[in-house]
């Protein structure tokens, strides 16, 4: 029976001499690559924070003590060593959770996959300790050096830092990376605090030093008196964390299960803030991932753990490598045009134009506002930004494209990756969310390609608007086969018609084209025609689909959104300033937070297959289309 | 003939000799306190910036080299310098606005009041000119140290540093506070920045006793190398700064001309990110602001500026002042009850409750995103967190309520103040944006009472919500009367029915319910009659809503929101889904930036008076109602 099998929860964790963690963690290692490459997941981060997460768990009493893990990919440890070990679904339908999931353990806490909010979790929890009165309960967040490039974590080390006699550990697991390498100077810093190890050692040098220097009057005394904090900061600058009132502790080799432990205890002990900065290497004790310079192994689909290829080929091309390709082609054309990313150039695309134009390539940082606002200020200077995030992932900055953007009408273009369904990392990472928030920013011109022809047109139209925010969405994966239009009317591209004058126009936004065009067969099948369209740009409404719309008896609108507020909300809305009364019905993604499961498994729950348009289309038309007129104001 | 009407551009202020500056600032100065006192308006923190003001267009080359102010209502200096000096319509319709304003003038860059953007901006045009090739083009940036707490200037700050020979100038305009006073660790070390005037003085001392120290082997001798900046530590750490990179200058006192002048030159040819420490008095040069320790004349209304007394007494009761009353009460009841301000503790009406209860009062600093996530913490540990907060500054916190609060259906009550429209501080402090973006919020429920009863009502009942996100929100201004409801069904009120079956449904929303009233009975001088419901929740919609509306012919909603996507697109959704065709209008604020002018005025263009509701509504009951039976399946 291996070590790890009997490690069922942190008690029994705890009750391990530790002469046998070395092993543990070993079978940790192993375990994680044999599952995580047979399941897909985040390998690299879980493998770097091995002996961190048994070192987090003998120190700490959880779940009394709250361990709050940022970005939570890093919690495949911690789910191992607090009773969840059957990782054969992992972030499939009816398996474990990527993220920490407060519906399998007691023990987590966060299930929020967005970087940076550890710390404010975390200080909410250790207010909420003091004022109820446990002085006994310990929080700690775990941060990773690339998440505190995020604005929310300075907000909350500023608030954490002022609270001298609060406790509070934050661990930085500082492995210089976030996705990619860490930017910025706060990069530099750690890296200094990493390169300056030696430094306890001179401390002793210098102190000794120190007090054989004679003083030369009191201004002098006060300075080698200061001194100390002086001698610290020449060997590690510390500084900054210091100068905000946080005690540093560090660095400390994070692969080291003594050290850890023992500087966690010392943090636990400190009864203030403090920092405990742990270094740690990304896929430590995996081969092929330690020397992906690249990204570590950060998260991979099913591979052969030996040979290290897909087991499953893909064989297809991506929306994100089409979004690439064309941007690489713009930016020989357009000299103005520059590329903004939040820490994931590989991720949105943007290798292949950050090779070609690195000057004209920023990775920001993970910090989405940051680069909404400095592409407002690039757009100012007279330069074309192009903000390449995930949809999930430009909530960040709503703020920002509303008022630094949009107020000052301003030509920025936002690529979102992975809008609508994404699946397996639940609820966090879907980007159902952009259709809707954003129909409310004015000016804002908003683009959801249903193929790849499209997405290359698209994003030409995009760049060319220098006065407003546009936005161009497409979801994660390969884009399908080429959908053809029969013929364009205003923006609209009308994709079938099911008979002379059909009685039901179906709206279909982006990639559900194909699922609507399925279902204008299916829906003939039963009797209904149908016209299907394809309005390109979604936002603004054209002002086309109206009068569409009166030539039909109804209006069904199809996307790869929460159903409220998204397009099918604005076409109701344009058709109601237009007096417009057909029936409406919308389909959409229902307005909930979706679990984890395959993207096609929640595409089908939501009815956005062909098979599910057509039979909720049915039913609209049954209601309404036998015992209604056309309405006689407009009728076809 | 003034010294300051001759001065009608920047370049006649270069003209002028250093000699007559101070009285130039004497002269701002009194037409400040005239103006502002006179029209309301931002009178301490322009009065701060004076001569700051006067240096930045001394040093620098407006428009070409590009100044960006931070939370622009410090820029009334900057406007009396660059050819604006009428005043007398100051923030209304036609006049000034109180922000810089692109619309008036070549060197104004930057409209948006929200704070924390400037440092982003200016990353952004520095790195436009340095890819156009303009190395002779300066980037200035000037922020409130108040406005460095926000995450959005971390985010600047660390990319800002990460180009060492990017040349940007960050001018820290430390006045000690933002609104109320500058909170946190950060505050803290410029604290100690402030007070460490003498360090140069001592510097120098310094150096010559270092060079006097014997050397005890090369360890010491690295460790007293590196003392020069140990020694500039102990005395002033601007060490976090300078850990990021970030060259310092300071601190400078910003009421002398000379030194401000002369640091910001030093600035300029410093060829890379440079900050400038600046210690500004708010208020300065006026002394009932200078006395005023709360706020320092934050912003005015129009006072007499000799006997500092309102000109025009209001004479009513502030929904600020019913909610802040209400929450003292409710904080005596409840003792889990803690409130959250961002740096906003007097106007939000939170300083009844943080007298009362000061340990369970949070002042986060300008950091709406930590407000909320640390409240996700605080609610974690057991506590109901109430997060007040203007209605537009919540925007920059919207993932962090649906991730972190609303994912983890976590009892946090938002009590969104200065909701829809609020007029004279333009289009980026209107609340108009709230009711459409929460609606995508799975769990939310959002309040809009219409009169101080039913703000104390839904207050209560929102924070007895513990398992998902409460919003109250309320206007600008002063509560109006008391309006009755003559019945509830389910949770919606019924104000009135001007016939026993009425044609049309208006749904009032929050305080349009006065105007929806007035509409009403303008109707059934036309011939029409009307209900008059109030939904008090309005997001979900209640179910009794569709089931109202199949009993009507029309169904008009009235909402203090930008139209698209607010409660109206809700309420037509949720028709929608209970197949209730009957036709649906929507009348809320035109989806636009709307610029500055009173309350009044505004909500008379938008139409969402008692008149423009009844004309509106008029148009379409006599395009709908002649011409159309009832829907035959829900008529009343």
């Amino acid at each position: 029976m291996s070590l790890l099998s009997r490690v069922t929860s942190p008690a029994e964790l705890r009750k391990l001499p530790a002469v046998e963690l070395p092993l543990l963690a070993d079978e940790i290692r192993d375990f994680l690559i044999e599952a995580v490459t047979r399941t897909g997941g985040h390998l690299g981060p879980n493998l770097g924070v091995v002996e961190l997460t048994i070192a987090l768990h003998r120190v700490f009493d959880s779940p009394y003590d709250r361990i709050v893990f940022d970005t939570g990919h890093q919690s495949y440890v911690h789910k191992l060593l607090t009773g969840r070990q059957d990782f054969s679904r992992l972030r499939m339908r009816g398996g474990l959770s990527g993220y920490p999931a407060r519906g399998e353990s007691e023990h987590d806490l966060v299930e929020n996959s967005h970087a940076s909010t550890a710390l404010s979790y975390a200080d909410g929890l250790a207010k909420a300790a003091r004022l109820l009165g446990q002085h006994d309960r310990h929080t700690v967040a775990v941060i990773g050096d690339g998440a505190l490039t995020g604005g929310l974590a300075w907000e909350a080390l500023n608030n954490i830092a002022e609270a001298r006699d609060r406790p509070l550990v934050i661990v930085v697991n500082d492995n210089e990376r976030s996705y990619a390498r860490t930017i910025g100077g706060l990069a530099n810093h750690l890296a200094t605090l990493r390169t300056t190890q030696g430094y306890e050692r001179f401390l002793a040098l210098g102190k000794e030093a120190l007090q054989r220097t004679p003083l030369v009057g009191q201004p002098i005394f006060d300075a080698l008196h200061g001194a100390k904090k002086g001698f610290k900061d020449a060997f590690a600058p510390q500084g900054m964390f210091e100068d905000l009132g946080l005690k540093y502790l560090g660095p400390i080799d994070g692969h080291d299960l003594g050290a850890v432990e023992q500087a966690l205890r010392q943090a636990r002990n400190f009864g203030g803030p403090v920092i405990v900065h742990c270094l740690t290497v990304k896929g430590r004790g995996y081969r092929p991932a330690e020397q992906d310079e690249a990204d570590r192994f950060h998260a991979v689909n099913p591979i052969d753990p030996y040979t290290c290829l897909p087991i499953s080929p893909s064989g297809g091309v991506s929306w994100t490598s089409v979004f690439g390709d064309e941007l690489l082609t713009l930016g020989a054309e357009r000299p103005d045009l520059v590329a903004i990313t939040a820490a994931m150039l590989q991720p949105v695309g943007l290798a292949p134009f950050a090779k070609a134009y690195p000057e004209r390539t920023f990775d920001v940082g993970i910090a989405e506002q940051h680069a909404v606002t400095s592409a407002a200020g690039l757009a100012t200077g007279g330069l074309h930004p192009v903000v390449a995030v995930y949809a999930t992932f430009l909530n960040r900055a709503f703020d920002q494209v509303l008022m630094d953007v949009a107020l000052h009408r301003l030509g920025v273009t936002f690529v979102l990756d992975r809008s609508g369904v994404t699946g397996p990392d639940g609820a966090s990472h879907n980007g159902m969310w952009d259709m809707s928030i954003l129909q409310v920013v004015p000016g804002l011109r908003l683009a959801a390609p249903r193929d790849a022809e499209q997405l290359r047109a698209q994003l030409r139209e995009a760049v060319e608007v220098g006065d407003a925010p546009t936005v161009v969405r497409f979801p994660k994966g390969n884009v399908g086969p080429a959908v053809p239009a029969v013929e364009r009317t205003g923006g609209v591209d009308v994709l079938l018609r099911t008979g002379r004058a059909p009685e039901i126009l179906l709206v279909a936004v982006g990639t559900t084209a194909s699922a609507c065009l399925d279902a204008a067969r299916l829906l003939l099948a039963e009797g209904f025609t149908a016209t299907v369209v394809d309005p390109r740009w979604v936002k603004p409404v054209d002002p086309v689909l109206p009068e569409l719309a009166a030539a039909h008896r109804l209006v069904v609108t199809v996307e790869d959104n929460g159903r409220t507020g998204g397009v099918g909300s604005a076409v109701a809305q344009a058709l109601r300033d237009a007096d417009v009364d057909v029936p409406v019905r919308v389909l959409g993604l229902p307005q909930e937070f979706l679990g984890h499961a395959s993207r096609g498994e929640i595409l089908e729950e939501a009815g956005l297959t062909g098979t599910g348009v057509a039979a909720q289309t049915a039913v609209f038309a049954k209601n309404l289309l036998p015992t209604r007129g056309a309405n006689p104001r407009h009728a076809g």
